[in-house]
């Protein structure tokens, strides 16, 4: 474990478990969904409206961040958390994905990865030791090993090669882990869907013994049965005593499929960038603002929602938002997306706690499948 | 005058005055600076952000509401206030200044004007009575009577022509205005740059006796001393028991400049317009916050600024997030600005009441100049 994190485990209901990570920065009541702040901000959003909304933890990514405004910039303001003016804690990404995603011209290396910038085609090369020194300028409270990521493509031999040197640069991080009373690091676990490649990938990681682990190269773009699978037979080998944390996932219903394999932690941008293209979660399912038949729609987005859109403004006057393109109506539908998602989240946790949490993962595939 | 709208002289400072416009909307301690609410959205911010910052009165802008999303459909809603949420008074403008701006293939007669919208070319008539049928199913607590804009290069023949027949369509809004306890109707003054013909319009339109007057065809090209040079003249010969509008003005000086020469109301889209391009106004001038040499500065924006932007966030922050084309970057540009904006006319309007605004216009002229 670390000093910077300690995780309890309070209660399971099946696999699902609620609990409560303590950083020291807040605490952050489990399972957990981060809304992405990808460029130090959540998108649309301002830290004062996050906050409302209950969000104890947010995302930054590595990646963006190194590239605009750059970490020592950020360093020097005293950290991401006085840069963006957010104190709850922050989880930073370890680059790893965008390199892979973003970044043109890559060569892979023992070393670690070369590529041009996918904003201005200039050279940088990332490896653990540079992943780890970023996010220590970010000042992130969990910080993530820099992980490769193959390609959803990637056949058995290249995925089992992948793992390992996931595993060889996981190490390079714990040795470069420098603040480990103020930041965390979580290991991430890759073996693409390759049950015997993931457990391979979760035994070398549980060697070195790290304060979390993530399952990374999960949806991108597998059935979501598969990453359920993987999930299933992955969770019941993890340390019952460590936060587990599905990246980059997902839907409501990818949400409380995961909770019920053991997930913990969650991050998706699907809130945020669905809501900038009109789209709704509510408590009866999806709703897209940009259809005429709400033109005329004196009821907010979900009646039994508590948010400032919901508790204000109609979906006539969020159509015309949209269609007028205000950056109000932007504004106003993350709004409303982080909240559902974040009060998906405090739902599923009681539910945990009160033994009834098949009900509500009933609930909601009723609605969102 | 009328009962829906009821003005105070409370204080005059040479020409200067402070006064207090009511409504049963609330009070308008003048004078004022509305914000600018073009379509049913002062751009980027919310009524919530709108009240704190302390504004009174906003503008909405009737042509646009009319093509989107159409005037009967915010009648259903119960007017503008409740189709916005915004629950302070709300000034509607006649849209003659758009059809004539922004209109295509306008065909101007005695009746008003036919025209094409600028969003998808389909035909429209305007006139008087229609003017008023939309403004009056928004709900707004000041109307403005239809007039025609003559273009900034017209001629004096031209403009004499223009302001008769806007006389005329100010006289067939007064016997189309009907809920006139609780909507306000003013007369707009036009005239161009010809004094005497401002004179006129002006005597034609206190012969018709509105309960307040704007000054219109101002601020569209014309070098500013020759603005000043039309309210210098003019306003001297408005009633003093009226509230006086100059409208779609203006800079800070322009402000003081008119406040100077008696003007008690002003809209603008600078400071809104501004903030989305980066141009923030402070107490000690300009701030382009685009510009590299705010990459690495930690002040806020203006340190004499109480608005949530300037409590919160650095220059550095805010040039970030303008360089990633952040929504959160617009906000709280837009937030600013309009805090300034509203705050100039709070210190300007003490400054009348206490005798001393000479020398607060002279501090602005000394930063803006
Ligand atoms: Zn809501
Ligand atoms: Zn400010």
């Amino acid at each position: 474990m670390s000093d910077a994190l300690q995780f309890h485990l309070e209660h399971t209901c099946g696999q699902a478990r609620a609990g409560m990570i303590t950083t020291r920065r807040g605490s952050i009541p489990t399972p957990v969904f981060m809304p992405v702040g990808t460029q130090a901000t959540v998108k649309a959003l301002s830290p004062l409206e996050l906050e409302e909304a209950g969000a104890s933890i947010i995302l930054g990514n590595t990646y963006h961040l190194y590239l605009r405004p750059g970490h020592e910039l950020i360093r020097r303001f005293g950290g991401l958390h006085r840069f963006m003016a957010w104190d709850r804690p922050i989880l930073t990404d370890s680059g790893g994905f965008q390199v892979f995603s973003l970044g043109d011209l890559r060569t892979i290396s023992e070393e670690g990865v070369e590529f041009r910038s996918h904003l201005d085609g200039s050279r940088h090369f990332i490896g653990p030791e540079q992943a780890m020194d970023i996010q220590e300028a970010l000042g992130s409270d969990i910080m993530m090993a820099f992980d490769e990521c193959p390609p959803s493509t990637a056949d058995y031999q290249y995925v089992q090669r992948s793992l390992q040197l996931t595993t060889r640069w996981a190490e390079r991080c714990l040795q470069a882990w420098r603040q480990r009373d103020r930041q965390a690091l979580f290991g991430i676990i890759q073996g693409g869907l390759y049950q015997d490649l993931r457990l391979q990938s979760l035994t070398q990681l549980m060697e070195l013994d790290f304060p979390g682990y993530a399952i990374g190269g999960l949806s991108v773009g597998e059935p979501p049965c598969q990453m359920y699978e993987v999930i299933e037979n992955l969770a019941p080998h993890m340390p019952a005593d460590r936060p587990r944390y599905l990246m980059g996932v997902g839907t409501p219903v990818d949400l409380v499929e995961a909770v019920a394999r053991g997930v913990d932690m969650f991050d998706c941008v699907m809130p945020t960038r669905n809501a900038r293209n009109g789209t709704l979660f509510t408590s009866t399912g999806k709703l897209n603002i940009k259809n005429a038949r709400y033109a005329d729609d004196h009821e907010p987005v979900d009646a039994r929602c508590e948010c400032y859109t919901c508790r204000t403004f109609s979906r006539g006057y969020l159509r015309h938002l949209y269609r007028t393109g205000e950056i109000l109506g932007l504004r106003l539908n993350s709004l409303h997306n982080i909240h559902y998602y974040i009060n998906l989240m405090q739902q599923i946790r009681g539910a945990i706690l009160e033994n009834r949490f098949d009900v509500l993962r009933d609930s909601v595939l009723d609605i969102y499948k």
